[in-house]
């Protein structure tokens, strides 16, 4: 399974933040499902709740309750190292020299190692494996002698890599994205309050307003007073030579990760999708009875795929609704019941039918082997796969969790063995160009996981 | 919301026996989430786990391992009457003179007062409000003299309605429909062992084989030897002179209660509702950019409509696969929250089109006035709305929970006033002979919630 | 372990009857510590809420607010059989030809299978293995034609062993014990109403008046209007030629299971057991360094052996106050893990003393063996031991669970035996006349368990 | 209530070592109700659970086994702050260039705030309120660039006030003490590993040996080969001038924390506590009927008492074990109810006697108010009350949170004024001179909180 890392909410200056930031976390539970927490801030005092599990088990009323104040962050997590304690669990929070100082963090820096060596060397040390403890301390050490937006700036001249942030600290919420904008994070309004979400469905479900995207570089000060907008500078982030850096946004938001109803990287997710559909329908012939999508990712391409191709759509494998729910283990007998459980193929649409599946994407390759072999027991004539992205080849540095290089189907085999291997009448992915052409500011993202071309270099930790 | 009574499972003669009643019960959750429950014999003792909550909420690994046997019988429940305690979960487990007896039971009884009048007059007393225990008391007292066919035979006379019943007991498990056979169940084959389910989808899961439906007055019963069928017959059940009863069964398992991947009636549910789809584009013509279901009822009925008038689908309001857990009470600036949790329109799919709303069925209204507003509010220019099925108009005496008759939307008001009360452009319901030519034997049909007329008498409680 | 089988606490007529019910049961938690549960009638409808576990965990504040009205019924109970399910959990409530009837019961029946399978032979079905369901059926069926004083004493004529009851129904709470008076029960006052209790420390509790025991064969009966007294009285129950039963309290309660601050068949139990002790010392001699009971039940018994005996109380065993909770298993290395983590003696007491161990009374043996090999080890010189009851070598058949007879170690072995057995220097047991003369009416006590006469001979189940 | 900080247990070298830490965390759950962790180390990894709650509620057979090796360190803890987060749950582990440091702390430092501000103003941020994360950031600093035991000892020149430790790094483990050794540490042997328990009472659940108290400013290092011991000493800890410091023990914890079955300061608590009540009954003429404790903490006084004044002993006050669970919200008509719910005094021996009642203490009095009104209620003749430790008038800055000073009723009242307050006949405290006759070593004791001679200086915090 591809897995994120993080979602983000904010709130400054609404009565009811805390409850607010819970809904606008709820909206964002696909973006982690490991631990969630909310600081809240009333004028005086700094409070906080983290649990582990999903965001309506790790609040309770009487949780809200003791997260007084106008003032709020949030966070939703993915563990991607396999340590999913509660000590990692965000936001951060810390006091220092009588100040309360609040980080949420979604993202993943590629100088982490070289930052937590230097900051060791120096006495700092460490309580959890987060990169937002690396981001906190330089924070702190540098709000010593700043204003809390040069200490921001200073701390964000240190890291590289992926990283939007929610700072809540000297009665301010500072909202801001790095200068290559990997992730997501948008601006809203609800009432006379700012609010802040990686994704806008966040702001659907609150009713906030959708203002416009935090910039790559962007850093955005709310206060009592006022909201404004500075930028990431300095020598060590943004040499005046270069000028600005070319933002280099995460295109899998668009490919799979966000909410079709979300709109990131101000394109809306849903259309986005359809487009990829649409184009990968152009770059192939498909010959088929009807088109069918893994639900719920493989629907919105699928979708634009059948009005291009006119294709009628199916929706023959039906999706368990009460999967997720842990359960006991299965009976020996019960074969592949991992995949099977979350999705059953309706047996009268497959018998003697040569069919279309359209998905986002293919990882590892093992959940399609096991969907393609069933599809064959129950009598499929043809199976044609299109998947409306580009061969996953490269891990990504920046804070999404692929399989391990060496298990990706597309690293381990070339595109006929993968045929041969899925046990397909036809494979098709969408080429890198037609991905582009599916968004409006191709120049703008980032293609890693795809091409190698890593905008920012890791220093593997 | 439209609720059923309940699911059953029942396995006879295979070693993981209550594993597999549990997998079965969770393929099922969606018959009923309030309780559930499994009884397993292993040829000695028979065993009982029951409790409130969905089917992983109920059963752990150790539950699993109290339960011995290679017979199991399992039950998931909706409560319609409001009384929902540990004591009405089923099975339904008593001892008497030494035996124990276990049963399960879907279905709602039309003669239960009288019934439960002349028991009392005769000494019987009632722990529970179900009817389950009326009949297992017919039951009883029936097998004091007779084998346990001939028992259940007996009770079988006695009652009257919709019941579909596994019993376990004298080491047979006896699995029949009523005559009029409102409710399904199914027969199936797991190696060695027979499994009986309400729909199919448990057995795609358990990876059984389907046999076929068990027929409406049909008993069949398993013992370690062999499996036979028999007929409900007798004077008071099926009088000579009028031959078999006509079949009356649910249409609105069709419509919408069974997962559209089961073979229920021997129907396959998905074809079924395209088909409904497709003739209700045949009954009323629709001009429109295209065509949306409401997810995830609407899906398959679109599906077949969108294929039949040649419009375009479109998914474009998204599911929150978290809704179901609890969570806290919203703000009171969230309007409409709890529709609005469940399902979120894409802005830019809605502004300045004609939109065609598919749904499967229309109750009380609610829902749908506020998701129309929706999209008005997000400025959709038209908003034509077509329902798979008739206006629902009568209450159902047989096990589903509708609202009460004064709440259902198509008794309160004219069509041409429901369109204004739910401010759409257009309103089309499927007609009653086009929902019949949607399904291959239409004579076999209840459409009392349609038109009122009961196959069976209700004594009212 | 001893354990008894049940607590009761009714309440006729105090606006917070449920409350009142769950501390009156707390402070009986040692009564049963299985299941709890209380019924509440509001004038209209009749609640119920049961569980399984301690008081405090069964019923939360939510719970206690869906047990509305002035009257309730409440119920802890052990399973003497193994059988320990929700099903079994009291009071039992019914539904019969629109009445609701509430019964809990404390003691045992020696007729219960002959009740059982007349009562099937019948047409009764059994949903628990309860003896309080006979005595619900027997009561039900007598209600039929009979006032709901004369149904329960037509049912106490048809029951035999120890019953003290609290039934609630028709407006009325009535309570009584069996006419052996078995099993206490108490009568209180708290402002206007009356309450029942098996133990007065549940008076204490709630601050209730005491005003005196109901008597064996007394039925109370509370409504909104007055209290009164009837006597069970009938051809079955008390042949007029007999005259009155002889009473047959159950001595043990005397010597273990009340509370020693409850007053209990008119006595302080405190005082018994201190007389018990006091007498004890004079029947046998004893030079030792000091006395020591086991804590908690050899306190008392201690306290009088240390005044007639003129010598030191020391309390130099230390019992766990934690212990209670489940936890881990220990490491293997931990030798008698489950008695020494109860209790713990203190060394520099032990090392080189003659000590005297006061207990209440030896079952099976084994934990004194334990413990007298852990003050061995610590180097005691001499123990001696001195139990203040008589060797415990028959069945009770009406409500206590000792051991099965040949697991008694006063059955197994004679006294000499024994002595070897536990490695103890010298070992007295009160003498029967000694326990006797302990209380103030001897002869109307039950000694079945120590001397074989059971007032009420068992049809043994 | 007075409440300590917390318990510790560490072991080394033992295959079962966090199943033993658990039950050595067990057998001392009355050093800390709040929170529960345990750290182990297998020779690779560290790794932890910690919680909120007692240790059974903490750690499940699961947790126990995601504790692997042969060495673990545990802890249990009172917040005295009122801040009760799983962040502040020990013990603390830090991860610091590569290497994992666990540190377990008990007592409470007295220049906290100084040595914050110090490495605060060096960049230090803390995520606790704990002064055990100070200590940990001074350690991890000293580690730098020094071995483990100069390391500690480092740190250990920096702070000041009481603290006994245990910290696992590098491969042994470290228990000490500070030089006044306020608080216990015990060394014992099982088998062929070392364990360290704040209380021997761990050690006999355990079946460990006791080999004696760890000395104050002693530092003992266990590793794979030897156990060693060293001094604290350097110029900030021990001036050369002064030679070493005058120990100054907790009198407290004899006279009421620790278990009377534990050896502290190599004193056995029991016999102290029995001797403080010896001498309290020479230092005051009582003319009574007989001598009752206030259940357990009175109860070891009490006995000293008896037989040093020849007055007979009774426990005519009944505790209830199950208290300690929470509950629901008493009815308001159960007056004093948190103070009844936990004692029921006997009432027929309170009746017209005249009574001497033994405490060890009194705080702030309103236990012993709410108890003496209660026997007055049943009738007592006389009251009179016998405390076995003088006057608490000060506050304890070591880590006991007894009230604030301004509740103290000794601060707030005169003698005779308390007598009146009380309503009792007479009033007599144990003196600080008979105080010191009950411990061997009198000399070596803190009597800060009775007589306000502070060892270290409080920099308030």
């Amino acid at each position: 399974m591809i897995r994120h890392e993080c979602g983000l909410l904010g709130i400054y200056g609404h009565e009811d933040a805390a409850r607010l930031t819970y809904f606008g976390l709820y909206a964002q539970q696909h973006r982690g499902q490991e631990s969630a927490g909310i600081v809240s801030w009333d004028g005086e005092k700094t409070c906080e709740v983290r649990g582990m599990g999903l965001v309506p088990d790790v609040f309770s009323e009487e949780a809200l309750r003791s997260l007084p104040g106008r003032t709020a962050l949030g966070h939703v997590r993915y563990s991607t190292t396999g340590v999913s304690t509660i000590r990692n669990a965000q936001p951060f929070l810390v006091r220092f020299q009588g100040e309360d100082i609040a980080l949420a963090h979604n993202g993943n820096l590629v100088n982490t190692r070289e930052l937590r060596e230097k900051l060791e060397a120096d006495g700092t040390i460490f309580t959890t494996t987060n990169d937002t403890e690396v981001i906190m301390h330089l924070l702190v050490r540098a709000m010593r002698t700043r204003s809390l937006e040069d200490a921001v700036r200073r701390a964000c001249e240190q890291i590289k890599g992926a990283y939007c942030l929610l700072v809540l600290a000297r009665g301010k919420l500072i909202a801001l994205r790095d200068p290559h904008g990997f992730h997501p994070l948008a601006l809203g309004r609800l009432d006379n309050s700012f609010v802040f979400a990686s994704e806008t469905c966040a702001f659907d479900l609150l009713e906030a307003e959708y203002i416009r995207s935090v910039e790559p570089g962007e850093m955005v000060i709310v206060n009592e007073r006022e909201i404004r907008s500075e930028r990431l500078r300095g020598e060590g982030l943004l040499p005046a030579a270069q000028g600005r850096v070319r933002p280099r946004q995460c295109i899998f938001e668009l490919v799979y990760f966000s909410r079709p109803d979300s709109i990131v990287f101000d394109e809306q997710v849903y259309l986005c999708r359809k487009k990829m559909g649409a184009i990968l329908a152009q770059e192939c012939e498909t010959d088929v009875d009807y088109v069918m999508p893994f639900p719920d990712s493989g629907i919105y391409p699928a979708v634009g795929f059948c009005q291009q191709a006119g294709l009628p759509y199916e929706h023959a494998m039906i999706r368990n609704h009460y999967v997720g729910r842990t359960f006991i283990q299965p009976s020996q007998t019960m074969r592949s019941f991992g995949v099977r459980v979350k999705i059953n193929p309706i047996r009268r649409m497959i018998e003697g039918k040569r069919i279309c599946i359209v998905d986002d994407s293919i990882v590892r390759g093992t959940t399609m082997v096991t969907r393609v072999r069933k599809l064959r027991e129950l009598g499929a004539k043809e199976v044609h796969v299109r998947i409306s992205s580009p061969p996953v080849r490269h891990p990504c540095h920046y804070g999404i969790d692929f399989a391990s290089p060496k298990e990706l189907i597309a690293v381990r085999y070339p595109l006929e063995e993968i045929v041969r291997k899925l046990d397909v009448d036809s494979l098709h992915y969408l080429s890198v160009e037609g991905l582009l052409q599916s968004v409006s500011q191709p120049e703008n993202y980032c293609l890693a996981c795809f091409d190698g071309d890593y905008p920012v270099p890791c220093e593997c930790k």
